[in-house]
């Protein structure tokens, strides 16, 4: 993606179809190299609403904010991919020093590896005979391919170990013991129970490394925030403990160890709580948010001025962390005084919690830039391909007017979109980037 | 798609890619046309999990079931392709006896156009300069292009008149006046305003036919299962008092007249609502359900009980909608007694309402063919890529088992896909169809 200044531009990709959701309809294929040529503007009514965009200004502030944050804490990040599905924006992330590319599926690893990506952490156990062949051959092929997986399961453990034996695997596989919490997700359930784990892959030492130990506290709540913060903590603190545990054991393999937790939410705490971990052998301490480099408009923005408030010079030191991601659409409909059909719907922008109108446009009629959207138009419900807002009697939105929606989360909103377009701050198009969910 | 016996299989798609999802990961691409001679079989763990199939027998029933009840009704069926976006089904519905596809955003316009699909639909009002456009040149380049969109405002008629004008189009554009309802979707709120609207439209009939009348009563819903059905067809009502309104007054363009209606929940009372419509000018009734094709485990087959109870000879007359999609995962962990948590989520299955598992697998243990899923194995919650289910302590699931999930809403699982796999009762894939989302 050279609008995002990466190196390797050498990657292939197809291009735009207008068969693809935000493609124009008469534009033929188009290459990737070639849509900033096209001079295609959003506000121009050049692309098909519903359209997504990525505002680059504030999709590179965030890359560089998330560096700077790990320059000060002493962290690395292994940002999770599943969010943007992007190899491109893989690789402005890797250009930003990520250590490695985390991800959920196989699929997913199919999708990395087939852009050469060398260093994957699958922040899940590797399930079903396919998929553990697919990965040992995918070792035996490439000695530059590094991964790493999750192992919460001696059954899981076992399986692994039988598929790299048949296999001949040329290097053990490197695994993470995960720990989980009761009543959570994935991952053993004690210290005791994830350090057992460890020690039976010890014994399958010709084939299986622990490389590390892995939890994840993204998904921790408790009744107040502040009781939130605590159980996160307590999870954190009981990960060093198992860390350290195997260190006291010696039952990681030798090189480097791996520590990995973190979300998108308490990215803080873990470079906190794992920083201060003690090994005697080489270790790095790895985080695996992605949802900062889109950011959004509701979820991941409460969860930043949380953030916030616990680091009170952060702001100040190195900015804000902004919405990059928008959805467009048109006023569809208003079929009454005060309720507003917007042409966009649950399979165009995430819905856990409703999407927020940002930004307004009225083509056609002498407007040079966008407006702030008027208050209290509020989204109340999607239909699969309709927005119902509720506004005031007297709204000055027409039929025909556009709506840039803030999203609630992005990776429920990424995973909509086969194309999304990069605009400049004047949402003239300066590139798209492809996602392969 | 030979394998749906339709006969046009001239159109050219992308052959698999190991970069989508269920695709396997070492299978190099695999045009459509070979995927078949593979041999690959869901349950030999030939596909990466997650992964959508549709059951060929359950389709090809439910198809001829919709034309069995069409014949037996009097209306037509333009299904709406927003369900699948899927050309290759497409086909097999028109096979079946369907008049057009139904479509809902101008990007689904693109896609059908690109595949050859000459009577559609839009059961929107076309609204933005570019789409309009665009509509306007694909009528001027094809005279077998039969088009029809719906309008409910004076804005956007003007708009659409306005466009005509200027790229002189060869013949008037074919517009359907919308019926809706206080607190509704889209659509004129009174039969009063949809007629003055019909006026509206009869004056630029140079460029714009008022081709029929047209209404959704999909998402009307009362307090009780009676009342809904009461608002329904109270609804059906003034649909029916505005087309004969419109044919006392002669507001149709010569030709004939559309009306048009139906979901994929109520089909059965617009058939019968209007089918007694009374005009003098030729007309069809057009039902737009797209639902029925896949059918689902949850949403539809409740309102399919319900719609079986309004007509109680219907499943002894032509049997019973069976669902046909499913979406298969692994048991990823089982890291506490009754808890299981399968690695599929928000980004593989609709989630409005829960999914249900339906089968499972044990691979690798001798087992021949699937087996019901043990009860009270239910599923708690969606994450993106992760599935939480209670079970009982003594649950039977180890890690590794497959489970096949029956979907709640097909709307909202096809567009998680971009291939889905055809296959027959035993799992074997017999193909595979592309989507457009």
């Amino acid at each position: 993606m050279q609008v995002l200044a990466v190196t390797d531009v050498s990657r292939t990709e197809a291009p735009l179809d207008p068969r693809e959701k935000g493609v124009p309809g008469d534009a033929g294929t188009v290459p990737l190299a070639e849509v900033a040529g096209r001079g295609w503007r959003l506000l121009d009514e050049d692309l098909p609403l519903p359209a997504a965009v990525i505002k680059v200004g504030a999709l590179r502030r965030n890359s560089a904010w998330m560096k700077q944050f790990l320059a000060a804490s002493g962290g690395v990040i292994a940002p999770h991919g599943k969010t943007t599905m992007s190899p491109a924006l893989f690789d402005l992330q890797l250009e930003d020093g990520a250590w490695a590319i985390t991800l959920s599926t196989p699929h997913q690893l199919h999708v990395a590896r087939s852009f050469g990506f060398n260093r994957v952490l699958l922040a899940n156990q590797l399930v079903g005979r396919s998929a553990i062949g697919w990965v040992v051959d995918q070792l035996n092929a490439d000695p530059a391919f590094e991964f790493y997986c999750l192992v919460d399961s001696l059954k899981n453990l076992r399986m692994l170990a039988e598929i790299a034996r048949q296999k001949r695997l040329s290097r053990p596989l490197r695994i993470l013991v995960e720990l989980g919490f009761p009543g959570g997700r994935t991952g053993c359930r004690s210290v005791e129970a994830a350090l057992e784990l460890a020690r039976a892959a010890q014994t399958l030492s010709d084939v299986v490394a622990v490389s590390g130990v892995e939890g994840f506290e993204g998904i921790i709540r408790g009744p107040t925030e502040p009781e939130t913060i605590a159980r996160v903590s307590a999870f954190l603190d009981r990960l060093v403990q198992l860390a350290e545990a195997c260190g006291r054991e010696g039952l990681f393999a030798p090189g480097q160890v791996v520590i990995t937790a973190g979300g998108s939410a308490f990215f803080d705490i873990v470079a906190d709580k794992l920083g201060a971990i003690r090994l005697d052998q080489a270790h790095v301490v790895v985080l695996r948010s992605g949802c900062y480099l889109t950011h959004d408009a509701v979820m991941y923005a409460q969860l930043f001025e949380q953030l916030k408030s616990r680091n009170p010079d952060l702001s100040q030191r190195q900015g804000e962390l902004q919405p990059a991601l928008e959805v467009w659409a048109y006023v569809q409909s208003i079929p009454e005084p005060g309720r507003i059909i917007v042409a966009l719907g649950k399979r165009d922008i995430s819905f856990d919690q409703m999407p927020v109108p940002a930004a307004w446009f009225r083509p056609g009629d002498g407007w040079s830039e966008t407006r702030p959207a008027p208050a209290e138009h509020k989204v109340l419900g999607l239909y699969d391909q309709h927005c119902i807002m509720a506004a005031p009697e007297a709204s000055p939105w027409k039929v025909g007017d556009m709506v840039g929606f803030g999203i609630s989360h992005p990776c429920l909103t990424f995973d909509k979109w086969r194309v999304l377009h990069l605009v400049d701050d004047g949402y003239k198009i300066v590139g798209s980037v492809r996602t392969y969910f």
